[in-house]
């Protein structure tokens, strides 16, 4: 027998009882708002064709993700987002209405070094508009991810709105026009949250932006406030033709965050820019103040390019997803999830061995009426059965013995007080039935 | 740009909406079942080191699974089942009460040949208990897993019962002594169902069971009856001490069924052994009568010694787990899955574009309210806004014009009879309060 491992692989993790309650909890209260907005819930495939993945981003991707040769020579990949799968789906199909609603919540995996709260694999949920370059599609994608972090109890957190025109058409205007060097300044740009000035001027001198650029540069990723005041100071900053298409859809998009009424929680913030090489309107993210150190709970934009890359073109599309791993912490630090209780509330004891087969009929009768109940498996000692009960904090215990079973009664013991209650079958049932109707 | 495969991984598919809205029919229903018996949801990680995979079934497991290299040279493969993580992280553990009680609903990945309703990533439902030795918490397995059934509307189904101590000690009291000859047997048993009688007397042969030895042998698998007369017939056979030891844990289980209510849907039925090396006390499977073709749409038992190889002596185990994929087949031709209604209840209408703001301030008061409501996303005209509404199935349209914001009223429609009616605020909340109520 080899010696085994029972590790597991670097950045795994197992999900356990707790965790996954919680899980539940937080999943229960998105899909409520996924429901709500109409979105529907889809998932797709856990791989892909190597291909399908380094479309986005090119074969840098391979960097960040898993991938290998499956038996067959070919070169698959595990998804590395919900964005790239969801957009295959819809670009495949030319059969749905528009615009397409659809919303994921589901597991994907990269190849990063694990961080405080970061594993390699990890859960997302994402929502996704196809089919429609409004602004307003945007504004109901920031709505919903709004409702997303109310229903969750979140209420000190701010949406930072940018809009990849109106970064890009500056950028243009003041002379950064080199397609690469604009990549390159974006991407210095969507590190500034974690970059002192020092830094920041350094890695913008090194790819060629500095002196009156760079001012320009960084006062423009500096603007942030309230929409009002921000687009007030954009209106006057810019003749460039993409900022000024920028400028309108931003307009368009703070007007129907307005008729939302979801505008308060909303400051236009240039820096932010959103890494990923896949956006090409608005850009938005949502940050936990006071946890700042999580970085953004939840983040988003437009994307009206992806699509034609699988194959359908003029498939605008706008979407936001957050981690469910970095939103636990957020939850948590707020105690915003409440405490698991024991998954069982009645565990049904038998008294001596004589009454074992009675036991078995009664927790199924509780069972049927809905009360999740449990019974010992183990052939323990009554007093052994209420030692398990205690340790799993199961509120009651129902005891069987010979006496009961002859009487047709059962004693309620409240394992917190201690008390017992014998009660007849009827009063058992308007007992069960009090405690199905308080307790789930 | 490189030219672009959008298909998907030969075995692998994606979730659309109409699927998944019928997976999380039946995945709630399952879950209710899990919550009444005390089982706690889990999910064991996606990916283990490969020898922690291997250490169920040794090196040929890789001929059916994915595995790979990551990049710092580790072996790693993707989860095959739930059972393997599941029994290394409750052996990792040593600080939970026993027994434990877990479950998970989670998918997994073969490198299978597809075939029909077969992917390559697929899911599973599974419930194990570990801890306990007694045939009882078998019985509980299987009590769950009919309740399983019977939530999702199934009835005309049984389950199949074994035992591998009463087939392993038939097998060597009858002659079939050596391990490898015996594991070699019971994978031709495995098949049976698949296989014509003049087959299996050749790969029977193959591996030297013949003449008489085979007639017993064939006579034993054919061995299949309600528990009594099956249990009667046992009784009889054969005096080797494992089978005695099954026999008697036969019994008590067949005694905790009944007592759980539970005997009617099953049968003993010595053909049923499962093909996994690991299990070693009672097996059980669950066929749908006329669904034969499909499989087993679950099945179990106990494996008393995977604990050990996870490092945890002394952890006995028995547990179930059925494919979604087929279930939903069984569901799906005994018609048991509702067809799924439209996801949104009401379309907002905007009868010109004086009132979008208003239609979006609407829309999110009806959201509020718990109704799913959408809106137009793309600036359309009220006739294409209608059809929108139509084909997408919608049942209401409320349609705001400019009168109606004026007097603060709205029309709501019936999508169906095409009928409409005007209403107050106060009446429409009142509607909107009942359909809610009626609808959700």
């Amino acid at each position: 027998m080899p010696e085994i491992s029972f590790t597991l692989p670097r950045g795994m993790k197992d999900i356990g009882p707790q965790e996954m309650a919680k899980r539940q909890w937080v999943t229960d209260k998105i899909l409520r708002v996924i429901c709500r907005y109409g979105f529907q819930l889809v998932e797709p495939s856990t791989l892909e064709h190597l291909e399908t993945l380094e479309a986005k981003s090119g074969p840098t991707i391979r960097d960040e993700i898993y991938f290998f040769k499956d038996k067959a020579d070919r070169n698959l990949g595990l998804r590395f987002d919900l964005t790239v799968g969801m957009t295959r789906m819809v670009a495949g199909r030319s059969d749905l209405p528009e615009p397409i609603k659809l919303a994921a919540i589901a597991g994907m995996w990269r190849y990063d070094e694990p961080q405080f709260a970061r594993y390699r694999h990890f859960y997302q949920w994402d929502l996704e508009i196809y089919g429609t370059k409004e602004p307003i599609a945007d504004a109901e994608i920031i709505a919903a991810s709004i409702d997303i972090l109310e229903e969750l109890g979140l209420r000190e957190y701010e949406v930072l709105i940018s809009s990849r025109q109106l970064v890009d058409g500056y950028f243009g205007a003041i002379g950064i026009t080199d397609q690469a060097q604009r990549e390159q300044a974006i991407r210095v740009v969507d590190k500034v949250r974690k970059t002192r000035r020092e830094e920041l001027v350094a890695r913008f001198s090194e790819i060629g932006v500095k002196d009156k650029t760079l001012g320009k540069v960084l006062d423009f990723i500096t603007l942030r406030g309230t929409p009002s005041e921000a687009l007030a100071r954009l209106e006057t900053l810019c003749q460039d033709a993409l900022f000024q298409t920028g400028l309108a859809n931003m307009k368009k998009l703070v007007h129907a965050l307005e008729s939302f009424g979801k505008i308060d929680k909303c400051k236009l913030d240039m820096s932010v820019v959103r890494g990923l090489d896949y956006y090409d309107g608005i850009v938005f993210e949502a940050y936990d103040k006071g946890g700042e150190d999580i970085g953004a709970i939840l983040g988003g934009g437009r994307y009206d390019r992806l699509g034609s890359l699988y194959g359908k073109h003029d498939l605008p599309c706008t979407g936001v997803a957050g981690g469910m791993e970095r939103l636990f912490l957020s939850l948590e630090r707020a105690h915003l999830i409440p405490e698991s209780e024991a998954p069982v509330k009645i565990y049904v004891v038998a008294a001596n061995d004589t009454v074992r087969s009675h036991v078995l009929g009664l927790v199924q009768r509780i069972r049927e009426a809905g009360v999740p109940a449990d019974v010992d498996l183990k052939n323990r000692s009554l007093k052994n059965q209420l030692q398990y009960a205690d340790a799993l904090k199961i509120p009651y215990a129902v005891i069987l013995g010979p006496r009961e079973v002859e009487q047709q009664l059962v004693t309620v013991r409240d394992m917190r007080t201690r008390q017992e209650q014998r009660m007849a079958q009827s009063e058992f049932r308007n007992w069960l039935a009090r405690l199905s109707a308080s307790n789930m």
